[in-house]
């Protein structure tokens, strides 16, 4: 079990998200990605959320623009980890989905990365992180990743 | 039909949240208040948007702090008109809470009133002048009800 | 009566208005566009506002930006319900026109929705739920419209 | 013709208006008060702003707080100096007062001054300094009160 | 004495300030343009403000961007009234200048517009409407301007 | 391998990250405190968060107001998941403390949580949910903390 | 030449920077604190500022609230390097003060540090971090300061 | 010993920074310019900013965009004066950097000077008027390049 889901409000989130798809391929992380939004179409956001822990995934990355409540929204169905990117689309350009998605209530957590398409990558290094946690090899190959930083 | 529903997200919101009972109570308007999270309870949410309209709702309240997704949530099982109260409760203060209510994505509307109780008391002179569309008595109540602003 | 009205406050705000326009002919639903600046041309605004209702509308969408006070104006004319969309048009892109709108005092309420093109949208489906409300066939299509969501 | 006039919002506002009527007593500047909110009593603004000039005023200040139109309402119908103190009365503190009352829209200026109960003082100097164009004798009593400064 | 001063404090300004000059050249009001930064050529800025009054200036304009000094600089050293425009000329797009020019302490004001070029025209016509209360055949300008929002 | 970190950056911090031991001591998970600052204290930092991983521990809820740099600078030593707190403490009430946490650039990912104590739980709730990927008794612990939302 | 300048806008802002006090003194660095502002006494500034140099001070501390003018007028004035304190002591609480001391435009910069208190320990902090560039004792009280963080 | 150091979080701050390369070349200063991040280096930026002052460095420049933390992590590690500028790299377009670099925590001081290309000059002329204080050639160039101002 160590599959990531990668969630997207629309089409459009796509260029962002695609950020995170190419860490996880670099990773050799086994990935699914979606499209569905929190408000137009809720039964399947639900529906995916509620199986997500059986269906194999370990963890799930959200991606959402504008009053971004799509990670809430996959949140308040699952007790797996959601990451959240907020995405910068609107013309509040980006404070709008931040604060959507950072200042979770009470009770329900959702992790959040940087707005934009840095954090779509973050997102899904974290998500590596996590995953490395009881994984020696994968931790090794974070250690790779950073030490690239310094070549 | 012209029962209003009155949801909050914690118990913390009812002092705000009672200046929207007062205004339908004056204009002597059915309501019920039910508190219910969007995160923490999201089926009851969920049950209750889909059913509002046969139950007898005509229009649905919604106030919430920190990263409000319940009037989202709401709106997104219901064609039923949801007004919103974004609660100053976090230490954003609003900001927060306003955004994320306002900012609603693209074919779900939420109708957003301003931050704190003056919403909640606006939030709820706007239902009765919804419902005072096709009825003349309630019309007449809201032009004594403005007249009174000169008294 | 079911009329609706769109003002907006200058010839500049024409194309992100159409997107309102567009949603009810989609919906077939009567509509009337004006263009007058609740600072430039306030006898126009009063005189519209205060007849609404007998020349047969039911509901008012406002869109301006800068300090937009088009909404609150004609909402103390009327007891109809007043829909507002903010409009980034100033240098600080939408942050003045959406609290000038939001953050109406007690009394005289203004529904404001999403700041820019997607509120235009928004604020017309609203205009449509309410609507719906007495009116059976207009639920159906909006429920068909959501139903498009999914596929 | 050197009347100066004093609109504030709401009954709330006094404290933070009285500042300026302060200031404008030690000049012996003439002065009238008056609450009346551009939202609840449009009629009483209008009729107060078109009369204005001939009524003998020369300058008008206007106090108010959350989305603040009473300025711009004002200026709508009259061609007099309308001079604004946006009050931090709301949840946002002011950030929503400054912007709907500062970002006036082309053609219809207000002059606006500080948030809070400095704004009130220095609108009211502003007056002075307004009416010292063509009164030298004021002119020096403002060149003393300068001069208190460095006392 | 019914001549006005503009001053800016960069070149680049001068795109935005135009606006300014058009209205004044409109109604055949006498202006002087200067170029002077309140942090680069303070002692120009200071003895241009001291002189001002008795150089037959009546008001004087300011627009400035980044940490915008150059109006509050103006109105330490004189007592004629002082319009201010931010200019949205850093990459904070305005908020600085607005900030750095409304937010004026006890004593010394000064009268804010518009950020941009928006409030340059509008700081223009505060202008006109000021030297139009002592001067009859102005105020019919400004009415003739006014009726010409609606033609 | 199961154990948490929680740091915070001073003592004043306590109060506000002592709802996340809570949570921890209500899932029964191991878990220690540090108080260390990022800037006053950082190569106790630096040690802290080179040897976590191998000192067993599998996460690291760090917790810091003001320019928060305290996660960021863990997590520039360590591939574990660091997990963060924003607090306010300074004057600009949690606005700074967010964006230096939540905007971190490419890489070096850290996941942010809500401004103040509601994150401080949700944080060690997110801890939870992360050990609960391979820990059924975990998972089941969760779902019943879920379940007395209901309750 | 070794004496600090410290400079503040208002009696009020005392409290504040007698932070900056304090630590002078436990530096034994020899300092002279003024209270004058920027637009209530200009020349009083400016007189301070041209002389400062010759008159033994190596660096100025300019701690001011609201449009924060105080730190760039004096730079203005002087080649010497300026540090700055915004003060929170508007209704905007700091953001207003921030923007208008560290947005400087390009030729005269001012150094600015933290909003309030601390800003003022830290603007301190930084005077004697510039004295001890060619003074070997001041680097060893500061090497020991820095290590009382670790005690 | 007057040698500045420039060190940037990322490549792409180049175009921004070279602004203070250009500066300190005017005024014959010594430099180095260094490529390194706080967060993907720390090791490399711990080992600059620990050995800076007696290789001959007597002030530090640091120019990083998103939540900028490379400035305070090198104060963490030297009692040299140490410089920020903010870049505007981000969605978030600076208010980011500006917060994550200005509002450090009591103890370790960082100099923070205008968002963009105009602090990067500020900060270099900045670092030239430190070493003024104990260079009187310098600051005779200093005041040539004032006196240029108003050439």
């Amino acid at each position: 079990m160590s599959k990531v889901a990668i969630i997207m409000g629309s089409e459009n989130d796509k260029n962002i998200m695609s950020g995170a798809e190419k860490i996880l391929q670099d990773f050799q992380i086994e990935y699914e990605t979606y499209i569905m939004s929190a408000h137009r179409n809720p039964l399947k956001v639900q529906e995916f959320s509620k199986n997500a822990r059986e269906n194999g995934f370990c963890v799930i990355i959200c991606g959402a623009g504008y009053a971004a409540h799509l990670a809430g929204v996959v949140a308040s169905f699952t007790t797996l980890p959601v990451l959240a990117v907020p995405i910068d689309s609107s013309p509040l350009k980006g404070f709008d989905s931040l604060l959507s998605t950072v200042m979770m209530p009470s009770g329900v957590p959702v992790a959040t990365f940087t707005v934009g398409s840095t954090g779509a990558k973050n997102a899904a290094i974290f998500a590596v992180e996590l995953l490395s946690i009881k994984d020696e090899a994968l931790k090794e190959r974070l250690d790779s990743f950073r030490e690239g930083f310094n070549r």
